[in-house]
């Protein structure tokens, strides 16, 4: 017992699982395409004699859903520090219950969001620091890193072109909106910069099979 | 963003409130009559002309409800780290919305348990770093302590000679509750010692009044 309230949190050194299992997570913003390339490549793992567990958080298990159910069903306001906290609880229950176990068993875990996507929201978002909400995720998981993920990149330019060619305005709110995607975008980058060996970063707009062609060989690689 | 994943909690230096208000904290075991005394307290301050919010945590908002209903009601097993991260949520809820409204508006906060509980129990239950349950505490309530905390400290040989008085042998649960709550008696004993000006310690086996007249010097002298 310290009276330093400073005191780092007892954080494993970040690392992948280690089990004979694989941990892949995806990526990116709503409709990059994270759920069609997720399928794909269970469907090719699948062909190949692989066990699949296909995840997601938050939500992934019986308690996981109740949180969920706590922050994005609650009437009225919840603190910013509280929200953080229960997905960070939701993510300690998912990953020692669910993605632990399968790993261990030599399982491929294909994940949809993980704590890149805390850190990149909740770093958009400006509440709170995404240092903080890197470290809240790492002491929830033991430090549990995937062994790849994949960071499927919109680019805002094309999703502007989308919004431009319904020849309407830009009202305020749409242009708030705009200003954290791209922030959020921007977050995901700077994180795949700091980990190139993890991050495969892919254009989303590349068609579906190149994409999951290049996600396949990124696993291959991690598979050998 | 960087690429440590031990870097610190953002936490800010652990102070009191300093608003117009008061911050009391009741802590110690089960039984050690911290509602009796809370109450008494209560009393006191009203006659004075106090406006006095009487809380507890967890549970002490409708959002705490909620996630105390699924650390003690959910059936099956809920990971280690996934409930200290609750009980830490709700505490940032707790504090953001009740506590500190309450202190910013002038009145006296009377909590039963704070961090100080999360500290000893989890300590004695040895799962988890009592350190980090201590630095989750103080990111959840941006580093908010009590002005007074009251450690009603009960004599773990008093409440065994209880257990004797029923002439029954002690069976191995029995024990390891004991063994247990001395532990938890000893996390309390440590955190007065690093805090001396913050704590109160008392012998919770004195008769209810003298314990109050104690508790009423300490917060009188707080108060001016």
């Amino acid at each position: 017992m310290t009276d330093d309230p400073t005191r780092p949190l007892t954080v494993p050194r970040a690392a992948s699982a280690g089990g004979p299992g694989l941990f892949v997570t995806f990526e990116g913003g709503d409709g990059a395409g994270k759920t069609t390339q997720a399928s794909m490549l269970e469907d090719w793992l699948g062909s190949r004699g692989h066990t699949v567990v296909r995840t997601r958080e938050p939500g992934g298990t019986e308690v996981g859903v109740r949180i969920r159910d706590i922050v994005l069903h609650h009437r009225g306001h919840i603190a910013a520090r509280a929200e953080a906290l229960l997905y960070a609880a939701d993510r300690a229950h998912h990953i020692e219950t669910v993605v632990q176990p399968a790993i261990a068993r030599g399982d491929v875990v294909i994940q949809d969001r993980y704590l890149d996507s805390s850190v990149a929201y909740q770093g958009a978002g400006r509440v709170l620091d995404a240092d903080d909400i890197r470290t809240l995720s790492l002491w929830a998981t033991g430090g549990l890193l995937p062994d790849l993920t994949v960071l499927l990149d919109l680019d805002p330019a094309a999703a502007r072109r989308r919004l431009d060619a319904d020849d309407k305005p830009f009202d305020r709110l749409e242009a708030e909106k705009s200003e954290f995607h791209a922030r959020v975008r921007a977050g995901f980058l700077a994180l795949a910069v700091a980990e190139p060996r993890r991050f495969l970063v892919l254009d989303a707009t590349l068609p579906a099979d190149e994409l999951a062609r290049h996600v396949r060989a990124a696993v291959f690689a991690r598979l050998s």
